[in-house]
């Protein structure tokens, strides 16, 4: 195995740990030496990655965001594509769970989490602009007003659906999040077009593995 | 005082005491013995109103949703009511923002907060069938995937507001997302009549306090 391929896997044995403790512990509780024992790596292969718990969480929120998706012709469609991808692989990957559980986590007070809404508002505000600039969203839309209420009811759709069934319904919810969304800011000749199904994530996941390769984890298609 | 103003009362005051214990010490670690200490009543006091610490939560929820707002003609401007009027009140009474961070708090474990949302989602039922009786709503609305995601969305919403800011724009908040949801269920000549401003909650109170006098608490309308 190449040098880089290791660090990048061990950065991730590591982040998974993490999350794990995370998860299981509540941030305020867990301590680097938990961490270190589940991950199973030394304590300096950990600090080469990770400076302090703290940086192990933003890693574990960069988690949530760290996937390239295939190039849409349509903005829109990559903004209702990372939702719904997001929500399967809610139910798929444990590191995206924990990563999101870390965010809402209000027992988590030494814990600032805000930069976990922050990068994925970011990302929003990002395609809203893109999509703004060729012309796809209806002319009254505010994109940083739209992205923070996406980032909002999203994060809310997600808790509710675990609450009820342990997000067995979540990409469904996420349907109907977007089917009351998207006609208040698309251009109708836009909005005719837009994939918002349920089994879109999957298809979406199968193009990205073929066009690109390892780019796309496997284990985003796996599990329930 | 009347024996039955004075029960009224007392219930009040036992459940503003549970709620401030809740919100400090969370739901598990939160005992009985606390909860009397802050309300200074007696054993027997508290267990005539509420059975166990279990009720006490109920309680705490049901606070959230007893509020009569002033009727209507357009059933869907009582849907927005409920919602700017809740995001007012999560601001000024202390009451209402424990029963949310009870409903929202993933540490309870012990606890049953479904119940919290159920009684949430079946007033926008209500409200939301009530609209479709009376032709305000758009053919295809499916009420309770529309009061669902109501109900996550808010939730979502808030718990953004309240990361960045303390909830001081919470009522903008809630404006933006009935102004993205609302023209995807309602007819057109009804969403043209709707008031979905910030200041509307104030006089919904206001006019609440003068046609219904004291079933309106007044500490609705104090506060930031």
């Amino acid at each position: 195995m190449a040098r880089q391929e290791r660090a990048i896997r061990t950065r991730r044995t590591i982040l998974e740990a993490a999350a794990a403790v995370f998860d299981e512990r509540g941030y305020t509780s867990a301590t680097i030496g938990e961490i270190l024992d589940r991950a199973g790596v030394t304590k300096g292969a950990l600090y080469f990655h990770f400076g302090s718990k703290e940086e192990l969480a933003v890693g574990v929120f960069e988690e949530q965001l760290a996937i390239t998706l295939p190039p849409q012709s349509s903005k829109l469609q990559e903004l209702v594509d990372s939702g719904l991808v997001l929500a399967r692989r809610l139910r798929s990957e444990p590191l995206v769970r924990a990563s999101v559980g870390l965010a809402l986590d209000q027992g988590a007070m030494d814990l600032d989490r805000t930069p976990a809404f922050r990068m994925w508002f970011d990302q929003n505000v990002q395609r809203l602009a893109d999509a703004q600039a060729q012309g796809e969203l209806l002319p009254h839309v505010d994109v940083a007003e739209t992205a923070e209420l996406l980032v909002g009811s999203f994060s809310g759709v997600q808790l509710l659906s675990q609450l009820r069934c342990q997000r067995r319904d979540l990409e469904r919810r996420v349907v109907v999040m977007f089917e009351h969304f998207l006609p208040s800011i698309a251009v109708p000749a836009v909005l005719a077009r837009l994939d918002i199904s349920v089994g879109r994530a999957e298809r979406v996941l199968a193009q990205g593995r073929v066009e690109q390769g390892a780019a796309v984890p496997a284990q985003a298609s796996s599990g329930t």
